[in-house]
């Protein structure tokens, strides 16, 4: 699901604190051009009322008693019975739609189930926003902007369909893939009461400190290359140097600009890292989206993308400017797959909220570590380091980081009271490092999905997914029903 | 224990919005000023060091970034080694030495578990004032009085704790009696990853709308009066009548204000509807305060004292003046037992903190529906009124109570998923009409104690006590071992 991937920039803004902002921006624009695409093009297939409720702004004092407005959608066209199913997105960080257009998996399956389809909106995302334009002016507006809340969003939101006769009996799954999948997971942990079961596709609920080892993340990039051809990776790995080497002098610097078509000639070393930068994030997030057929997701992408990459990056021997060339050739797989990019443009910043959101929830609970060693990744090494970090944090939102919050909130290491969630996480996913890949309990269960990217199995179904990611999806529907008649048995006698 | 009984208020919350806050004062006048007597004498037995720690008075944004010293008591008199148990009092409604005096069954097992013992100030009561002296002053400042922001102050508290490398991997039991209770139960159900079990001891976490019957509560108190003897109740509900029949007149009136020496003669309709909430008042503190022993709560009372009030209440003939003697002399089991007491005072309003704090709870989240109909049990029929009870809280406080509140952040009707948790109840306590008495799964239990009011289970061990306290208090004690060990397997690899 597209939108899942902006957790992907958190990646960026842990590694790059001093230029985050422009780089979250970057994808965040490209991102959503993209969308609004999609929204069209599927408009015809995935309908929905668009509605909104009266939300309290904090759900946890009695001292601020502002509300909002908060957006979610809805589809009853297979709800046939009273107390049907309800089958709830828990939204992330983005516009709603985009979360309801890219879970293909709950319009597949409403049918077969009656289940009436809601996609309820992450609170300062899309239009659901606390303070109307000022949400964003200061930290007194945006300081609500934390997961507890947005949890208690939704669990008021499905109190008040469950307030309705028709639902006063209705079980409730919850869906996420991604910052959306931690939601599903936590809401069902910390609300077991109000809602049934979880399917928490690809959340890295366990990518805190003290609980995974920062390099995991960018190794799993590595393998994914090092899968498509072994020496794809190591060519990378070799590019930095070239690249350094290259533009160590003004010359070079002209060469790479021009025949990289990059839409501002590199001026300085700043340039140059930033370029290299520009080329991780790529990398990255052909792994994170390296799915099995086309998809138009942050840019154009043919079928397993790293695949299409890595077939460009298979002479061990390259060197120098035929090095540059190749690598050049191979990102294009990413930049211009539709032959219609003129330039390379390194350094768009036209400011998103969106982005801005994220950002602002990985400086405050969402401290999510990456680094690399540049030995068992391909990455240039970058060690985490929390006090830039913080710095950073504190220089553009006057916040100071709170890296043990997620896992004080919700349990990290001890989740072993967890029941009712499926766990999905595909193998290929750089994202897989930090979610949970072996059960919980008897009922909180991990499904590990060998060949799938990231949050595959929340897509809809295509001819061209991977088995692994059919039987997963088998699974998901085996335990839903199991929820539900567990929650029908209870209630009978109501 | 002494301030658990404050929960007690609420149901003179409940029942007379209109004179609520005088009796809330006069109650928690007479208590604290036992409780100064009480903390002297048990000070030689219970020594502590008395600590603070800081602590954000908002756990859910980062807009309020207010912090404010929350105060605890500590001994580690019995700890032995590295890694011992913290036996965990959550702090309720009142001073916390309060708690720590009156929870000796935290103090009598703390050796044989060489354990560390801590008691924890709910914020907003005792010391732990998060604005100071303005903490009361209006809602912007009291509105962090909640339930869940306490509960994130002791998960704070404890992680500070096991921060220490003397406790890393401590075991934490929590321990709780009435509202301290529930805030033992929902600390387990909501944060298991950080509190590995919980002796909830008389927590009534289900007295809320649409879960308890309203006249539950007022029926065990007439219960146990019918106990004692099978007339008391029945004089004690005919007295009603007669107060009013008597009353009708200056002469009636002045007869009663005489003969029961009250410090103000009654004047008016009001001043008779007043006398009769205070022995209302006085019945109900009987039952809950019904312990096996003399002890010295709320008032000085002697052992079992509500059959001392009904040894008085034989005989059913009794009627007009003879039956108002009768009833004077029974009370004055409650209100002056030791011969001190100069006239009975219904007017006291000497404004006292806690009971402001506890009262604006009642109005915001601890909403507990208590009603009677004079039919099934010995009071007079007041139904439940939320219209009555919102007015007035808006009235007081500007705020609308949330009813649905409670049962929607920890769980009510559905609370199968919970673990590791007693929850201990006497049946003669009238708060068991909100108390879990069977078992929520295979290890929430339910312990019922036919013999005990109160939370008597909590108390210091006593020659008096029913065997069936007795019992409790083993059962207790097996299961905290057993959780103790269960921690232990789980993390010997650490």
């Amino acid at each position: 699901m597209k939108a899942h991937n902006i957790l992907l920039l958190i990646f960026i803004a842990l590694c790059q604190p001093a230029v985050q902002h422009a780089f979250l921006n970057r994808f965040y624009r490209s991102y959503h051009e993209q969308l609004r695409t999609q929204i069209e093009s599927h408009s015809a297939k995935y309908k929905y009322e668009i509605k909104t409720i009266d939300m309290p702004v904090d759900h946890f004092s009695f001292s601020v008693l502002d509300t909002f407005k908060l957006r979610y959608l809805l589809n009853n066209t297979w709800q046939k019975t009273k107390d049907a199913p309800i089958f709830f997105y828990t939204g992330n960080e983005g516009n709603i739609e985009t979360f309801a257009q890219n879970t293909g998996f709950m319009w597949d399956i409403a049918p077969e189930f009656g289940a009436l389809l809601v996609f309820a909106e992450h609170r300062y995302y899309g239009e659901s926003m606390p303070y109307s334009n000022k949400s964003y002016a200061d930290l007194s507006h945006l300081g609500y902007l934390t997961s507890q809340q947005a949890l208690d969003d939704y669990v008021d939101l499905i109190q008040y369909l469950r307030s309705k006769p028709e639902y006063k009996h209705s079980p409730v799954i919850v869906f996420g893939g991604s910052y959306g999948g931690m939601l599903s997971a936590w809401i069902r942990i910390k609300y077991p009461h109000i809602v049934q079961g979880a399917i928490a596709s690809s959340a890295p609920i366990l990518q805190f400190s003290g609980v995974t080892e920062c390099e995991a993340f960018l190794r799993i990039v590595t393998s994914d290359f090092k899968t498509a051809h072994p020496n794809c990776p190591k060519l990378i790995r070799k590019s930095w140097n070239v690249i350094y080497n290259i533009t160590s002098d003004d010359k070079g610097k002209k060469w790479l600009s021009d025949n990289w078509k990059l839409c501002q000639p590199l001026k300085n070393t700043s340039d140059v890292k930033q370029l290299i930068s520009y080329l991780e994030d790529i990398y990255t997030n052909l792994a994170v989206v390296n799915y099995p057929y086309e998809a138009n997701f942050l840019a154009p992408l043919p079928a397993y993308p790293v695949n299409a990459v890595c077939k460009r990056l298979t002479n061990q021997s390259l060197a120098g400017i035929e090095l540059l060339t190749a690598i050049h050739e191979a990102i294009s797989i990413f930049t211009n797959h539709t032959n219609e990019t003129k330039c390379l443009d390194l350094n768009d910043s036209t400011p998103e909220l969106g982005a801005v959101g994220w950002s602002f929830q990985a400086c405050t609970e969402m401290v999510m570590p990456i680094c690399s060693d540049g030995v068992n990744d391909m990455f240039e090494p970058r060690p985490w380091n929390l006090d830039e970090y913080t710095k950073d944090c504190v220089k553009q939102y006057s916040v100071k980081p709170q890296p043990n919050l997620v896992c004080e909130q919700y349990g990290c290491k001890d989740l072993s009271t967890a029941t009712n969630i499926i766990f999905s996480n595909g193998l290929m996913d750089p994202w897989s490092s930090g979610g949970v890949l072996r059960n919980l309990s008897s009922s909180a269960i991990a499904v590990v999905i060998p060949e799938s990217a990231h949050h595959l199995d929340l897509r809809s179904s295509d001819a061209n997914d991977p088995y692994s990611v059919v039987l997963a999806r088998k699974y998901h529907r085996f335990f839903i029903r199991k929820w539900i008649e567990e929650y029908r048995d209870k209630n009978k006698n109501y």
